[in-house]
């Protein structure tokens, strides 16, 4: 049996988590607790299993291997169990796809972890109102990004690359969830809107979702 | 002809550029200023090319389509022009080599760029130190975790995967070259500094080396 480490609000997470409802795969979730314990990530019980101590991580097997890696894992989980396809068949609509992904991991996430949302307040000093300008200005760049590319394209479907959901939507789908979570404003991404409400709709994306998690803190979850 | 749009110092352009020359493709360079006119990235010209505003981006052909996001470019190339590969054959090999990537082009360079930077110094008030010691926090808990990935696994090899140079060297050479302009130590990583080292010794690195980029200014490229 798969395990997933996991953390019910961890975005990178949560991407993980929609792959694996796709594919109908099923899995052992072991919580991993970011802010109890100084955080459990942290602790050596878990870099035993991923030195990187980031959630996710997916062990493969009982003492099998352990990826880390939001992408890499899915990547993974398509290369393996290659249907449904969360990529597309020719190359440049991966490539597409893969940047559509990279877009939402690389240019918005990163700057709003948690960890990066604490050093800004206990390093740096920052006010509450600076941190949420912080956050909410990536999150504005990085989707009007993502809208541009997604509304001038013909390739956009019902979900971001055609008519069946795929890694990009993986990624966005928890984008959004957090942006929402610290009152970021959609209005102005009607096709991101429309995009994520058609995922929302899917069991998959559902069954993912941190309210739905074995370790979900119910009232942290929406 | 391949056109890509790039910044010498940009770390993502450097990746590309390496992928590109390790598969012996040519290409056009258009450069764009990243400094200059307000930055030629945020431009209307370039946005009309790339949405994103971001180098690089790789043209495909004399109005061809245009690719972004550094990672998705190299995983195309790597798809179009298989040898030699930047991947590894197997599932489980391709999955560590794309988290290896994946730890340098998630978790620290999107926090050290130069648009980050900017915000905090600009936006956020936070003096010279202050930006200095965060570039090289993220420099240190990144490189970190990638050394002890690299020195605990018997897949490391002369190169991050086995003895062939592949996506994770297209990323990690360009953020230790990174730290080094920024003064940051890389005694604590004698695996990662090794590799480095024997990169640095193939004539793509060597080529696509910031110093030697068409639009290089010299004072800055070392």
């Amino acid at each position: 049996m798969l395990k997933l480490y996991s953390y019910f609000r961890s975005s990178a997470a949560y991407r993980v988590r929609i792959a694996l409802a796709l594919k109908s795969l099923a899995y052992d979730t072991i919580p991993v607790h970011l802010l109890r314990d100084g955080g459990q990530h942290n602790g050596s019980a878990y870099r035993g299993a991923n030195p990187q101590g980031l959630v996710p991580a997916l062990q493969m097997a009982e003492r099998g291997p352990v990826l880390a890696q939001s992408l890499a894992i899915m990547e993974y989980l398509d290369e393996v169990h290659p249907a449904p396809a969360l990529l597309p068949a020719d190359a440049l609509g991966r490539a597409r796809v893969r940047g559509l992904a990279h877009m939402v991991a690389c240019e918005i996430h990163p700057l709003n972890n948690l960890r990066v949302l604490n050093y800004l307040t206990q390093e740096l000093g920052v006010s509450g109102a600076q941190k949420d300008a912080w956050y909410a200005h990536w999150v504005a760049l990085g989707l009007r990004a993502v809208e541009d590319v997604l509304a001038r394209s013909g390739d956009t479907g019902r979900f971001c690359h055609g008519d069946t959901p795929g890694l990009a939507d993986c990624c966005l789908v928890p984008q959004v969830f957090n942006a929402r979570r610290f009152n970021c404003a959609l209005d102005a991404y009607p096709t991101i809107a429309r995009i994520v409400d058609a995922c929302e709709q899917l069991p998959a994306f559902r069954q993912a979702a941190p309210d739905m998690q074995p370790d979900a803190e119910h009232a942290l979850a929406r």
